[in-house]
């Protein structure tokens, strides 16, 4: 017999090989079972390609007629890019699934759990639910208020120090820290700089280190169309560019496009790119993980406009002093209970840095409350297994 | 038979609770095992009192003889206040002596553990020597520099900010955080802060919430001789009360001498105390652990000095922003690599909040690598226990 906590945690992994290539779709992973050893692995590839539990009955190695199917996430019971999987589920002869999480779009909720049950399969949920429902929270948030999930992250002294006060930042963290802020790039789908990164620092903002096939697109809030046509960035990377403005230019714009960049006009707040707006013209483009690279004032206009979900930090183990840059921008704080709270959610020690996860917005919990209305755990009891 | 190892971690559990009376001493656990059973426990109670070793004979529910002891420091074997525990122990018929770490002080390294293999007990050496190197590094500090164990203290918001830009700082951290702080003061010989701190927030740096019989004594950093004798501190905490200042005004010293307060005229650097004649006046008083309170400036001081060794920087998750008081003062960093370099050596989770220990100088290698030239654990062989 399987663990089956052991066997979702592997429909996870799977899950999570899927993440950057998924746009607005949930990453999903899943594993077919049967004579207590698996036989088939799938996830999901890509926006509009197969789903998880096609390519695992797809990669069984024998039939999987009366084996146990594992999906991080409630199966799809529409039509949409492609048929619905409850009827190649059904079809295969699977005899009980495994669901780590309902599906929090509306569509499907539950739906799947009761066409399946009704075909005769034992369907159970919850297992690793926690983790199921983590994987996709950015899709949750889609769901919930059709805005991109962000990610802020900065590394920093141990005193919020992200450069000295000449401004000098190079380097601030180890390279252990480095080369895993390229791996988080290479799951987003799009990182967000501002124009005064580009001036001083002049980055590629590419994914180096790992081979992805695909390169998350570069966002650089300008709110004056002031980006220098000779950047690397543009350059270099000019089909990946999008440049968020308020101002229309035609001949700037026209010198830019020749390097295949594209300009987003977007509304203007307090002088600066309106962030709604832009989270808005994201969407639009199915451009939902985020990732926010600063500088401190970029996270400061996120974090007024409550569109910070996470926060990923690094420290490194030196003291700056208060004549350095700090972290983030001006926030007008008055008071203590003014200040923008949060949650540690998780440590990782790279090297002597450490990194922090903070979250400032938690999704997990919509998809775990709509996990237990439709559990069902114990209906046929688990010990038949 | 008893795990040697369980039981030098109830010395070490010893050894602590004489911290904050020990003074110029380190402090020390001892406990007596005879026939697979504690028999006899102690600690070095404080300054000029009996030994921990002497204290654990004098424990014991049955005679020593023939039975183990455990210490964590290498007994010594010279008179000052006490007679030689080398004597006690012989005479007690123990058989043998399991230490910690060899003694740093260079009058007894190494002495006892020859003076006790020449009576024919067996001395074993290096159980939990890390810990017991660890618990001892203010007093291998005092013995390798003749300075005091300087530990840095400060709450901010995850950006770093200590106060928000009008000030407010009440309260940053959680409840748990601020109570471990009046544990850690309660251990404490000195408590330093600036003469700022005192002025904004009229503190009365006493240990609340742990009932101990010492006060620990509070020094505050008064260039100009400028404190009110109205501050609450003076008042209620006269007596304990250390004004380092570079400026003498005998009619304000007499105000000042009616509460009880003691005025320490010290050298002038850059128009402030001069922290390393501070720092040799208080090894001349006997006060070794001085925990700094900051605020930023007096941090900065101490770091530009050298003399900072740890730094408990407790996180708490919030963003105060740019425009908020930073952890630090200025410390005129140009590049990254002027820094000052550190080590996270530990994180405790209070509530919400997260606290990160960083160490700044390391003495405890020194003890180490005494001990491993003394090392003879297997001298006798450990099997025959």
């Amino acid at each position: 017999m399987v663990n089956p906590l052991l066997v979702m945690d592997e429909a996870i992994q799977l899950a999570l090989m899927g993440k950057g290539y998924n746009y607005t779709n949930p990453i999903v992973g899943a594993v077919v079972v049967k004579n207590g050893k698996v036989i088939g692995r799938g996830y999901h590839t890509g926006f509009g390609m197969p789903h998880a539990e096609i390519e695992a009955l797809k990669d069984c190695e024998e039939s999987p007629e009366g084996g146990d199917l594992y999906v991080t996430l409630e199966p799809c019971s529409t039509t949409g890019k492609t048929p619905p999987c409850t009827d190649a589920i059904i079809k295969s002869g699977i005899k009980r699934v495994f669901i780590g999480v309902v599906d929090p779009n509306p569509n499907h909720s539950g739906k799947a759990i009761k066409i399946l049950n009704d075909a005769g399969i034992e369907v159970f949920l919850g297992f690793n639910e926690h983790v199921c429902a983590e994987i996709i929270e950015d899709f949750t948030k889609f769901i919930l208020k059709r805005q991109p999930y962000f990610t802020l992250k900065a590394a920093s002294s141990i005193d919020g120090m992200i450069a000295t006060s000449t401004g000098d930042s190079k380097w601030i963290s180890g390279e252990s820290s480095r080369i895993y802020v390229h791996y988080l790039r290479s799951v987003s789908d799009g990182i967000i700089v501002g124009i005064n990164t580009v001036k001083n620092d002049d980055p590629l903002l590419n994914v180096r280190n790992f081979n992805r096939e695909k390169e998350p697109l570069k966002i650089i809030l300008d709110s004056k169309l002031s980006i220098s046509p000779e950047s690397k960035v543009v350059k270099d990377f000019g089909k990946y560019l999008i440049i968020a403005t308020t101002v229309r230019d035609d001949s700037k714009m026209d010198n830019l496009k020749r390097y295949g960049v594209r300009v987003l006009i977007c509304k203007e707040k307090n002088g600066f790119v309106d962030l709604m707006d832009l989270s808005d013209k994201l969407v639009s483009l199915n451009l939902l993980n985020i990732f926010v690279e600063g500088g401190g004032k970029v996270f400061a206009s996120f974090i007024k406009e409550g569109l910070v979900d996470r926060f990923y930090h690094f420290i490194s183990p030196k003291v700056i002093g208060g004549d350095g840059v700090p972290l983030f921008g001006d926030l007008n704080c008055e008071k203590i209970e003014d200040a923008y709270k949060c949650k540690l959610t998780d440590t990782k020690r790279f090297e002597e840095d450490i990194l922090h996860i903070y979250k400032f917005n938690d999704y997990t919990n919509h998809v775990l409350q709509l996990t237990e209305k439709f559990r069902n755990r114990c209906k046929y009891g688990c010990s038949q297994g």
